[in-house]
C-alpha cells in the first residue's frame, strides 16, 4: 500500500506481515532500530551544522543502548530528570549529565549527589534561591562538586524564573558554594499547532535575556541550554550554546501531527492485534477494538490531537477511545476492515510515557527481529 | 485541618508531617493500609449481603499481598486483563481466575493457558465466533480446559456482542470444545457524572438478556457476571451471580468526583514534595509545581474531571496541567502558599495506572512506615 507522511510525500510500505515479526506476542513495544539511527544522525548533524552542542534528553527511551548510540554521534552528555535516571546513566559509564530538574535536595539526595559525582560531572537545574541554599546546605563542603543551570520559564509557565530574576537565583547558588555555570529552559509551549515558531522565539529571548543578566552580576556563563524537538530542528540563529531535544529519537503522533517529523522518521510503534469487531449501523464507519491500551501507549492526549495515537500504517484511521487494554479504532469509510488476529502498528501519542510503561523492548531490522533491549532506567521517578 | 468529603461528613486532619513518613523519598506511592483493609471489608459484605459472589479485578492493584486480602476477607477468586497477569497470580497460588477479555488467543498463548490450568481454574473470556474457533483450534484436545464467558456489551460499546448474539458466540465455542459457563459484561460508561445508576440498569438488562439467550438455546449459565466500582455499591435486585469491581480497595479521584466515594476511602496517594513556585500576579491565585508527574500519576482526564488528580489534604486545589515531572498546582485564593520543600498527597485521577508505574509501593499505617509491597504484576500487559 501507498501512504503519504506529513511532508506530502508518497512511500511504499511493506506488507504489515512483514513489519511485525510473526513471533512477537502483542502488545509490544517494537524500535526500528534503522530509523532509530537514521534520526540520531540527523539531530546530531543538524545541531553540530549550527555549532550547537547535543545533550539529549533520555528520558525519552531510558535506554544504555540508545544513550550509547547518541554520545557515539557526538553528543557532549546526556540530560536526564532524576537522580535515579542519573544514577542508571553514570553506572553504565557516562561521565556528563545534566538533571534538567529544579530539585528540592534533601539530605538523602545529596547523599545521592554527592556520590554520582565520583565518576560523572553533575549539573543540576534550580530555579529559587531557597532551593539553592538548600541544597548548597545539604551537600556541604561538596556543594561545588555540583554544577548548576539557573532555568528560566520561556513563556510554558511551568518550573523556572522569570529571566530578570535570573541572576538573583545565581547569586544564591554562588552564596551557598554551588558552581553556577549558566542557564537553561524548556519551551514546552512548542508543543501545540502553529507553536514551534513563536515558542522557538521566546526561548531565545528568555535565554539571551537570562544570559545577559548572569553575565552582567559577573558571573562566567558557559552553558546556555535549550531546545524541545519540536524547536531543535528550526534554523536560524540562537543564543544557546547546547540543545537537550528527546522524542526526536522515535518521533511520535504528537510530533507526526505538529509536522515535526513524518512517518517515514517514526521508529517506536507498538505492535497490536485486533481482538474485536464492532457492531456498527450501515452507513457508519467501521469500528474495532486492538489490545494495545493506556497500560502500555500512555494516555496523554493534547486537546488538538486526532485522537490516542495513529496508526501507522493507516494514517485515515482514529483512535477514538482508550482503556487501559482497549484501543477503539475507527477505520476509513470504504477501506475493508481488518481481521481479528491482524496485526496494526500503533504510534503513541507521547512516547516517553511508552518507554516507561514497559521493562523491554523488541528490536527490529528490516521487519526482522534484531534483539531486545532493556529500559534500564523505568520508573526512576525519584 | 478539616475538610468535608463526597458524603458531606466533615474530618479532621492529621497534620500533614505526620501522614507522609520523613524518611519517603518523593514521588512515592502510598497505601494506607488501614483505609485498604476497610475498603475490601466493605465491599465484601455489601456483595455478600446481596449474595453475590465477588471476584475482584486485581489490575487496579497488581500486588499479592492486596490479593491475599481480598480472597481472605471471601472473594471466590481473581478477576485479571491478560494472561501475564494470570501467571503472576497463579504463580502465587490462586486457583481461581478470570481473564476478562476478548482474547485472541494464537499457539504460544494457548500453551500458556494450558500450563495456567495445571493448578488453577481458568476462564477467558470471548466475542465472537472466530475467536473462540481459533481458540479451540490452539488448545486442541485441552479446549474443554478452559472455561469461557461471553462477552455482552451492555452500552459501553467496546469490545462484547449484543446480548441478541450471545448464543451464536457460544454455540461456536461449544462447538471448539471450549466449556460454557454464561456471561460477563463491563458497564464501564458508569464513569461519567449522573451515570451510575443507568449505567447499572442497563448492565443488568444485557446480563438478563444474554443469560436468557444462553438458556434458551441449552447452555446451562452457571456464572452472571458484572460490576464496575461506581455500580458494585448500588443496591437492588440485579440478574449479575458475581461482581468484579477494582477500583474500589484504593479509591481515586474519579471515584471521589462521581460521588462512589469519600475522602476517607482514599487508601492510595502519591507523597510528592513542592518544587518551585510560580511568579503570578496580584489578584491571580498562586501557583505552584509538585514532583508528582504523569510518570508516576498516569495522565487519564475524562472531560468531567476538575483536572489531573487531587490534593487529598486540600480539597479546594485544582492540579491544573501535568508534565512528566511535573503538576501544576492551583492553589485556593486566601490560603498561604505551602512553602518549597513541603510535601502534599496528591489522589490520581485513575488508581489503575498509578499501580502500573511502580515497582514498589510504601504501605503506612497511622502514617507511620509499614513495609514495602512489590507489584508483581506490574507491565504484564500480555
Amino acid at each position: 500500500m501507498t501512504t503519504v507522511n506529513a511532508r506530502g510525500d508518497e512511500r511504499q510500505h511493506l506488507p504489515i506481515t512483514a513489519v511485525i515479526p510473526p513471533g512477537l506476542t502483542t502488545p509490544e513495544v517494537m524500535i526500528d532500530v534503522d530509523v532509530l539511527d537514521r534520526n540520531i544522525a540527523r539531530m546530531a548533524s543538524a545541531t553540530q551544522a549550527r555549532g550547537l552542542r547535543l545533550r539529549p534528553h533520555v528520558k525519552t527511551h531510558k535506554v544504555l543502548e540508545i544513550a550509547e548510540r547518541q554520545l557515539a554521534a557526538g553528543a557532549v552528555g546526556l540530560t536526564v530528570a532524576t537522580i535515579g535516571e542519573a544514577e542508571v546513566f553514570a553506572k553504565a559509564g557516562v561521565t556528563d549529565i545534566f538533571i534538567a530538574y529544579p530539585l528540592w535536595v534533601t539530605e538523602s539526595q545529596a547523599k545521592r549527589l554527592r556520590k554520582l559525582t565520583d565518576a560523572c560531572s553533575i549539573t543540576v537545574g534550580v530555579d529559587s534561591a531557597e532551593s539553592a541554599s538548600f541544597m548548597g546546605k545539604n551537600l556541604g563542603a561538596d556543594a561545588g562538586r555540583i554544577a548548576v543551570l539557573v532555568e528560566l520559564d520561556s513563556g510554558h509557565h511551568r518550573s523556572g524564573v522569570h529571566p530578570d530574576e535570573a541572576a538573583g537565583v545565581a547569586r544564591a547558588a554562588a552564596d551557598a558554594g554551588l558552581d553556577v555555570a549558566g542557564v537553561f529552559t524548556f519551551p514546552g509551549h512548542s508543543y501545540a499547532p502553529g507553536m514551534p515558531l513563536e515558542a522557538a522565539r521566546q526561548e531565545d529571548a528568555a535565554l539571551r535575556l537570562g544570559a545577559d543578566k548572569l553575565a552582567a552580576a559577573g558571573f562566567t556563563v558557559k552553558t546556555i541550554s535549550g531546545g524541545s524537538t519540536p524547536t531543535a530542528m528550526l534554523e536560524g540563529d540562537t543564543a544557546a550554546t547546547e540543545l537537550r531535544p528527546g522524542v526526536y529519537v522515535f518521533g511520535d503522533a504528537q510530533q507526526l501531527e505538529l509536522g515535526r517529523c513524518g512517518t517515514d522518521d517514526i521508529a517506536l510503534t507498538v505492535a497490536s492485534t485486533v481482538v474485536s469487531h464492532h457492531r456498527t449501523d450501515p452507513g457508519e464507519p467501521g469500528r474495532f477494538i486492538i489490545d494495545a491500551g493506556s497500560k502500555v501507549l500512555g494516555s496523554d492526549r493534547p486537546a488538538w490531537a486526532s485522537g490516542y495515537g495513529r496508526l501507522l500504517d493507516y494514517p485515515d484511521a482514529t483512535i477514538t477511545a482508550l482503556s487501559e487494554h482497549h484501543a477503539t479504532v475507527q477505520w476509513p469509510q470504504g477501506l475493508a476492515l481488518p481481521h481479528r488476529g491482524d496485526r496494526l502498528r500503533v504510534v503513541p501519542n507521547h512516547v516517553c510515557l511508552t518507554m516507561n510503561l514497559v521493562d523491554e523492548v523488541a528490536v527490529v531490522s528490516q521487519g526482522e527481529p534484531a534483539g531486545r533491549w532493556r529500559v534500564a532506567a523505568r520508573g526512576k521517578n525519584s
